[in-house]
């Protein structure tokens, strides 16, 4: 097992990293603060593992909420449901929430931790490939709203994060999938030796090689974990993360939330950064073959759906919260390994962009 | 006008009381940040000052939200309706809420800021005493769930609170004396000599002296910043603000949102303390009686209402935030000027309180 650490002063957690180690006890333990326990999982993985789980808090008061499954379910009103089970149990501020789960059960309930009585603790138990890389470790929270994604939440650490490797093993081949595109990411932002990595390791990392998946994990969570601590509420690096996220977003909204995972769109949305990117001189055409290329190779959608051409992504993308006063801000690459946050990009660049990639030039 | 500062820090923020400031554009234009302000304020407030507040944003992108006036209204569901204008107008990341209005509209709109994107600025206009003296002050947002007044919300400091005074001539009486059950409060917990001041004052503040006024204001925003500014999310004394609001919040919800107003079963709620506390031995009956002699001379109720008995006030009052793992926890006095939060009270003491007050002894 490894173990990582979030620097984060006051609100520090370690990240645990290792296969089998979903039960056990002496991990997250020592976080819990009272007495009152509330799981949160779905009805996929709620059966799965949650009788591998439940054990670990026997001697607490245990509740358990189960949302139904997927991005669609996002939701204020499923948020509410959390609530709801919280108050009729009549528990306190000194309650914990559990997320065992992926990335809406952990954006959902760390969003229900944040807010219930202004503030409760949580613990993330992620179970897919995409929350063991990025949406466990950092603190966003949240939920969706009809018009724009994760645009109600709050920045809320958890306690600490448990990633069982061996959990990977009940995933999906397109959750798994989905979840390299994330992995890509660190590479693309910030980290060139990793990304030359995955080029020579990509195959098998989708072939579930453990030593492979548990390698990309730390990887990724150590990337994560440095940008989170230099910058934990966005005002500059962080924002580097959301690379392929602004059209990412557009397309998940656009498609409606579930119909495209979060992480395909954020390939597609990683490959229109890079082509932006090269429309500018900013990065060679070399480069864009290469992303491409390992986007292709993990088996992930390089092209957006056909519903969406350039005057809907730009519509879609106005809203996202990386838009500032002065217009839509972006995360381009300056080389593998290197992006920028920007709104100084040329807007024929981006228009143009999008009307080849939609087919419109 | 005055300047009271509370000292939270980066988050640290002006608190102006004066007559007539509402619409000086120089106490409110360096605390906004972005181009994009939305003034939310409620059906009953808007006609009154809207007007003269628009034009303080004259070069920015304005939005109104207003929402329907009532405690029966903070709900996820006014919340919502709230992001809908927010997403429906693009707002992005760096822009402002301004609440303009009651308790209800200034915890709404703050919770509504604290989660709009993860969280952007607000700023509070009071136009009640309430507000203006307690809710405005300190960060603490929210909305109400059935089951609990304030479950669901965030600690979300504002840019800057601007109290125009003034603004007071146009509350009713009934809002007007609810307001200065918390005013009371403050000398409870605190400040024996403003207690004293009140003693001599109370009919003077609640015929609207302009000079009384200005100076409860000032004394409780002084109490009330120290307070916040020694212990901003209530993980200590923070928590003696809270006098009476176990019992009023039992009350509030027991009896339907917005049947009492906030500040009348806060007094109840005062007054079931000291009655608590004097069976305890911790206050003297004279003590008490001075209490009770305030309130009812201020205007406040100082029974609970016919439909709540002890049973139904325990089983409310078990959920509420002040409740610890170690069972509940009260504010209670030593004196006056001296509040305690302890869990180490006589539940006799509790019980044989309630039972009194509500007939049953």
């Amino acid at each position: 097992m490894k173990t990582l650490d979030v620097d984060l002063g006051e609100r520090s957690y370690p990240i645990f990293i290792g296969a089998g180690i979903l039960d056990r006890a002496e991990l997250v333990s020592p976080f819990i603060r009272g007495r009152q326990v509330l799981l949160v999982s779905n009805e996929t993985v709620a059966p799965l593992y949650m009788e591998r789980v439940a054990p670990l808090f026997a001697g607490f008061q245990v509740q358990q909420a189960i949302l139904p499954d997927g991005e669609s379910y996002k939701t204020l009103d499923t948020l509410n449901s959390i609530y709801d089970v919280l108050l009729k149990s009549r528990y306190n501020r000194s309650c914990t929430l559990v997320a065992l789960g992926g990335g809406v059960v952990g954006d959902i309930a760390g969003f229900a931790a944040a807010s219930y009585q202004r503030g409760v603790d949580f613990v993330q138990i992620p179970t897919t490939l995409l929350a063991q890389v990025d949406s466990s470790v950092g603190g966003k929270t949240g939920v969706n709203h009809a018009l724009g994604k994760n645009m109600i939440g709050a920045f809320h650490q958890p306690r600490c994060v448990v990633a069982d490797t061996a959990t990977l093993g009940t995933l999906d081949d397109r959750q798994l999938v989905a979840g390299i595109a994330e992995v890509i990411k660190y590479g693309l932002i910030r980290d060139s030796a990793f990304f030359n990595w995955l080029e020579d390791n990509v195959e098998v990392l989708v072939q579930r090689d453990s030593t492979a998946l548990s390698y990309a994990i730390e990887q990724s969570c150590r990337n994560k974990a440095e940008v989170v601590a230099a910058d934990e509420r966005e005002s500059g690096q962080r924002a580097l993360l959301n690379l392929g996220h602004t059209f990412g977003h557009a397309i998940e909204t656009g498609t409606g939330y579930g119909t495209w995972l979060h992480g395909e769109a954020i390939a597609v949305g990683m490959l229109l950064a890079a082509r932006v990117s090269e429309c500018q001189g900013w990065l060679s055409g070399e480069d864009v073959t290469r992303i491409e290329s390992l986007l292709i190779r993990s088996g992930l959608p390089t092209k957006p759906p056909q519903n969406m051409d350039t005057g809907r992504f730009l519509d879609l993308m106005a809203v996202d919260k990386k838009a500032g006063d002065s217009g839509l801000r972006l995360v381009l690459q300056k080389g593998i390994g290197h992006a920028v946050v920007t709104d100084r990009f040329d807007s024929h660049a981006l228009h143009r962009t999008l009307d080849v990639v939609t087919g419109a030039a």
